[in-house]
């Protein structure tokens, strides 16, 4: 596979394109080819801060980027609102797509850009990252685990922190006509999806919003939560904000086990990943204790998990160009049903934070 | 104050009692004087199988403990339903009285007991056994914090455990004669009392249970949960149950910082007890890794948390009988403010999971 590169071109220079742009440098199956900024200059400045190849195309223009026939791949770290059209004609362009989260401000959008993905047959996948941590797939297996685990029950995920004045001035995540969702975007998103991975993306029959939605002047989200219920009885319940200390809680609890960790997002430390589990643990004979303790397991993390995902994405897409394989369908569902998520808990607060049936 | 042991009765020998007489024995201001059973031989083999003194006296009926004249303190561990008849006589009888809890089946129940205590000058106390806790004072400072933690801006309590077929048929926490409220008051009392902790006992403007309850064919709760909404924009969260994994976390999340811990109302261990806190933590320069991890801070604790629970009770009355105070109104406040919430609960899940407001 290293001999046969997925060739990245980075359209914006984003923050978060520093970070992803690494992660296409280690990844086995990946290069940056390029790096399109609105300005030349800070494109090329972006390259030469980031360490990327001498080689490296620098564009003045995302239009151009897209031109270029040497590109396979996209990475798309723009705001929100201007995902639609850039992805779209990244679709167009017949270049696979990597598209930071939240894919689209809404499902109606979403669909537009996997429509334009589908039929010029590229892949797409969001830039989720904790999804493709080693550890993620460990933990999976224990709710897998009908033993140890038994049958999910309940969900709580959490994602806050606590955004300085500056950030609540001028950054993108708070400006309506950039990323007009928020904190239920970035921070939402997380917990949404923690909560649909819990339940192997079985989505919620209802979903509603609580009744504390905290907003900006423009109208935009800084904090949030909801309940998702399902129609056997599960229930899950996320939480984000802006406007708290940085905590990264997820639970799951079956009938028989919980798991357990407080970094489920961006582990504490990149090379190794925790998280706990337990097992019908009970109480001593006279309840002052507990006589199975949880047990904590670690996961060595060869890749970082952002390299991860662009190895994920490149092979899918290696997959395509070279066996001619069609553009995997279960990445894009995955992205689908929490933008889904994401669509009912603005519309139950719409209507009044009742419950939203998601259809 | 060991040389004026406050002496108590025991009115019940249900499975709690087992604990909370040892607590008393333990306490180095409290001692066991009798014991009351509807049938004598109960009474009498319960103080056999938990180690009472050799004097211990056996009653074959409750009335007859309350008549004893040589008995400060009753500790009431009976059914809920039955709180109401036996604190109030128990209060008339002139002992203090700590209970069970919940302490009674609504806010109406509780305030009949309260003014039975009042008018006859008794001090009462529910049986929340983590408050007492040396921990849970340790955290409470972190809570205080205001350059640590911040301003409070929501909590995450939950206690689940797996009842198992023969709970679920027998316990009297499924039975609608005996503790009608189930999960909510058994679990969810632990929950509530959590959140009100964490708010330093300031009431929530509203509560909204979650639309999952699940009841038995009785219609008594055996899981369910709510969102709490202060005036100034915190939130909280409980979930309890009958149904998943033994799981007890708590998290409060403030501005700056962060606690959280696993094992809230029973500690993993007797002796010594953790929680991790954290305060500002962030990332590192690429976001792929935490700057700063939560520190996590253990506790000794010297005495069993139900032997503080008995000590803090008996100390209280040991003031009143000996220094002729009044009785505290401090637990008793709390105790309100958790059963109030806990109406709130119910109440909302009666108008069909709309806000109640707590007035």
């Amino acid at each position: 596979m290293a001999d046969f590169p997925i060739r990245f071109g980075i359209i914006g220079c984003a923050e978060i394109a520093r970070k992803v742009s690494r992660a296409i440098q280690v990844a086995p199956n990946a290069t940056v080819s390029a790096v399109a900024s609105r300005s030349f200059d800070k494109a090329a400045n972006f390259a030469k801060a980031n360490g990327f190849p001498p080689d490296t195309k620098i564009y003045g223009s995302y239009e151009s980027l897209l031109d270029d026939p040497d590109i396979d791949a996209v990475y798309l770290p723009l705001p929100t609102s201007l995902h639609l059209k850039w992805a779209v004609l990244t679709a167009q362009k017949k270049k696979h797509l990597l598209t930071e989260k939240p894919v689209a401000l809404s499902v109606a959008e979403f669909d537009q850009i996997l429509k334009a993905c589908e039929e010029n047959g590229v892949q797409i996948m969001d830039g989720t990252m904790w999804v493709h941590n080693p550890r993620t797939h460990k933990m999976k297996q224990f709710l897998n685990d009908k033993e140890k685990f038994g049958q999910l029950r309940t969900v709580n995920s959490c994602f806050t922190f606590f955004a300085d004045l500056d950030f609540l001035k001028n950054d993108i995540r708070v400006k309506p006509d950039l990323d007009a969702l928020g904190a239920l975007g970035d921070a939402g998103w997380y917990g949404i999806r923690s909560i649909l991975w819990a339940a192997d993306y079985e989505l919620p029959k209802t979903v509603t919003a609580f009744r504390n939605p905290v907003l900006n002047e423009a109208g935009v989200l800084l904090e949030c939560g909801a309940s998702l219920l399902w129609a056997d009885g599960k229930i899950a319940t996320f939480h984000c904000s802006f406007l708290s200390n940085l905590t990264m809680n997820l639970t799951a609890i079956g009938t028989l086990g919980t798991l357990h960790l407080t970094d489920f997002i961006i582990p504490y430390q990149e090379h190794q990943a925790s998280y706990t589990t337990s097992t019908k643990p009970g109480f001593n004979e006279l309840v002052t204790g507990w006589v199975q303790l949880p047990s904590e397991h670690t996961v060595t993390v060869d890749l970082p998990q952002e390299a991860c995902m662009v190895r994920e994405f490149a092979s899918l897409v290696a997959n395509i160009k070279k066996n001619g394989a069609q553009p995997d369908k279960k990445w894009p569902t995955i992205s689908r049903k929490t933008q889904l998520v994401l669509d009912a808990v603005k519309a139950s607060m719409e209507k009044g934070f009742q419950p939203v049936e998601i259809v």
